[in-house]
């Protein structure tokens, strides 16, 4: 039986230590500015854009080392993200993981700056990488075009712009589950062809991936609908029912509860579906797919 | 005489079309996030980072059409700077080259989002160019490296960092030039290098132009002090005296008006200094940095 706590410890540490490794404590980083960019990153997240990345390149026969920098920028993306959607402007949240957000620990003007700052760094990360290695300059540029894609006016950003615009208005589940894709499935899904890509996969071997990050991209914020009514603040790290405060529609108020649940285990379904031609080197991508939907912190 | 009005006219009128053509009016495009984006992107701007790029490929015998991409994601990415330096957590002005702000004309969740999508497009853009021509996979990646660096916590956001911080505080002349290397200059210096890179040019020429785009950085700089002391609000757009009323340190502040034109002199010399190598052709670039310190609008 594939043992996924162990696999996800040592994929976190490994992750952690190269996050770290970004920036020392020499000159020039530690600015201010670095200090609220490192704050966020190293606020606790579950990396699992990174892990999804890393399993995705060992799922095709490619290396941890191959995508590691390439997870480092996903991760950096989703921090920059995280900070900006706390923000009053946005979702105003004083908690992010159990610890005060970015402008509340700093201030408004360094958290807008510390997100500026993450998401230049996260393509000075992917094209470094590309500079010192010859030959995959190619598949670098694929992978910065997929992620600068869903990262932006077509995916997150726009996600999020319809997060906010929907705040007490009466959408349906066709309109919910768009919004879902763009702002937290449109990155799931680029980390895992990230990987495919990098690791060396075959574009039939690419596809099946990016249907599975699809899958579980949509799978994960199901499951966080549901969490946000049926969890601890422990879990969740920010008071409970801050969906329904916020007159956000979710997976279980649109559809209830229940048919919340049933709808991420079809979504994992599908997910796992795409996994058959990877055999026993999809293991990991499989544990994965459960954790997203039965994760409790 | 080489006409510099016709040239920046011409250069201005095919950078805007190209900018133009990033996002036409059909589906998924006309979303209020990219008309906020599209707004602040055709505010009338003088596209000075794009001309310098178009200009250095030109100096070394590269075309307008290599670089027009990666001209484009210059202005995107300068777009997005002035997105997040006009809010209210930052320098909170209302009127920018005449109009409006982003967040005045929308509101400030959607002018942060803006600018997030305006700095992610940069890089789809910059990465789209190189996926569809092969062969210069490795200067492309070179050049999203150096925007990115210029544009992050080592440049543009962290000189912002600083220029805010700054305000109310005496800081020395000294600090006040490296403030303005990084706030403006990361990035100009980024445009000629890229544009030198993507022209095709020797590690000579480039490094030449470096030089080039470093000192009229600065002289840019300079200049903008001291039209923000002897400009009309036409020339400006804004305000006359705003630097005095946030009580932030200019260079006619700490230097005196007649040492500071005396020192965007200088800078500009240095400039010119730098241009010898590359005789006729390089007439515009020469041209440009005149118009640097003597733009009027």
């Amino acid at each position: 039986m594939f043992d996924l706590k162990a696999y996800l410890k040592a994929k976190q540490q490994a992750i952690n230590a190269a996050l770290g490794k970004l920036w020392d404590n020499s000159e020039p980083y530690p600015t201010l500015l670095v200090q609220a960019m490192r704050y966020s990153l190293e606020a606790g997240g579950k990396r699992l854009r990174p892990v999804l990345c890393i399993a995705a390149s060992e799922a095709v026969g490619g290396s941890e080392a191959d995508v590691m920098p390439a997870a480092c920028a996903l991760e950096l993306i989703h921090t920059y993200s995280l900070i900006h959607d706390d923000l009053p402007a946005m979702d105003d949240d004083d908690l992010r993981r159990g610890k005060p957000t970015c402008h509340k620990a700093f201030n408004e003007t360094t958290a807008i700056l510390a997100g500026d700052a993450l998401q230049a760094a996260a393509f000075e990360v992917l094209a470094t990488e590309g500079r010192n290695k010859r030959g995959d300059a190619l598949k670098r540029l694929e992978v910065i075009y997929l992620i600068a894609r869903a990262a932006g006016y077509l995916g997150m950003v726009q996600g999020q712009m319809m997060d906010i615009s929907s705040e007490g208005k009466e959408i349906t589940l066709g309109e919910l589950e768009r919004l879902h894709r763009l702002k937290t499935g449109a990155l799931i899904e680029a980390s895992v062809q990230t990987g495919a890509i990098l690791g060396g996969g075959s574009s039939q071997e690419i596809a099946a991936l990016g249907a599975y990050g699809r899958h579980i991209g949509l799978a994960f914020q199901v499951a966080d609908d549901i969490l946000n009514v049926e969890g601890t603040p422990e879990m969740l790290g920010k008071p409970v029912g801050s969906d329904r405060a916020h007159q956000k529609a979710t997976c279980p108020s649109l559809m209830g509860l229940e048919q919340a649940k049933v709808r991420a285990g079809e979504l994992i379904d599908s997910a796992l579906e795409e996994l058959r031609i990877f055999g026993k080197k999809g293991e990991p991508l499989a544990a994965l797919a459960q954790y997203v939907v039965e994760r409790t912190r």
